[in-house]
């Protein structure tokens, strides 16, 4: 019905997704010094020397910046995650390097990238879409591996495993969401194991 | 060897106490308006209408004062708890109404009397010796419960006390702790029964 503005290009090849990237980058660079909640898109248009027009052709909102941000961040996690429990045979061991994984790769991104580190945080207090999906994705992987463990025998089959997953999930929830984990870094070395040995027991047959 | 300074009361009576009472109280108030960390024991003495003096004559610094408010605020939740497990005959029993009885007081705490809540939040971040107290005795009246089931045959006894206990508060902390609480008000009717049944699940024998 309504025509395609003509300020939006008509198709987004390679070039656009340099743009995207660029301003991406610079708005993380931006952020971290301002803060994302301070930053508007006027004061990213004039950091980054692009008209603020110029940056609604690629984002319709700081938002949709932050969360682009954050979804490459979350990703990241969730690689390592991914890489991890491959590297494992049994569902126990799964566990415990998901477990492991998680809290490890959350805690350099804290030390050694804060300002992304923080809009993770941010999003995950704001419950953005880069964040929810994020933890479904944890929740997806960890569902994976408890089913396995009940079909092998290695885990315990009278407790639906709707409950046991949701019940697991908050345990590990301190960890795995950044808003949380920035208060639990004096613990995280030890938790994830010692965790991991009482959801197991939980888990026994 | 050094004398008493002649400022400090040779005694302190009841008098006295009610001197604190009415610092402790008219400060929680100011704390609540301008908040805790912006507060100088100037503004203090000024809005209470005593000299800065008189103040220092009961609490050595803004913090003791805190702590006393502090103090008052956790020992609440600690009565609640004991008076609640008193009135369980099992382990399993009065492990599920500390859990429910912490989280319940907590977030009550949190909705009813929110500046009292921030202070204990604050408290809990600094590690302030009532808070860590509080943490302390938390502890100990878990580990009461634990080694009572294990007595009793009702919880399993080949993991040692130490670990079961700690891997226990540890997945208590997020929802005991004022600093961590305040994050999962969402989860918070649910997260006690549901968290109560894994751990129990881990402790059967």
């Amino acid at each position: 019905m309504s025509q395609t503005p003509s300020s939006v290009p008509a198709s987004r090849g390679p070039a656009d997704h340099n743009v995207r990237d660029q301003i991406v980058e610079a708005a993380g660079e931006h952020f971290s010094h301002y803060g994302y909640e301070k930053t508007t898109v006027s004061d990213l248009a004039k950091a980054i020397g692009f008209s603020k027009a110029y940056i609604y052709k690629f984002f319709d909102s700081k938002q949709a910046i932050g969360e682009a941000i954050c979804a490459k961040t979350l990703s990241a996690i969730v690689a390592a995650v991914e890489e991890a429990v491959a590297g494992a045979t049994t569902p126990t061991e799964k566990f415990r390097r998901m477990f492991k994984t998680l809290v490890s790769t959350g805690v350099s991104l804290f030390f050694n990238d804060r300002k992304l580190y923080d809009i993770a945080a941010y999003s995950a207090g704001e419950g953005w879409p880069s964040a929810r999906a994020y933890c479904e994705r944890i929740r997806q992987i960890l569902t994976e591996i408890v089913r396995e463990g009940r079909e092998s025998g290695e885990f315990e089959r009278k407790t639906p495993l709707d409950e046991t997953v949701h019940a697991i999930d908050l345990v590990m929830q301190p960890y795995v969401n950044p808003l949380l984990l920035q208060y639990n870094l004096d613990v995280a070395e030890e938790a994830p194991a010692q965790l991991s040995n009482l959801v197991l027991r939980s888990l026994a047959p």
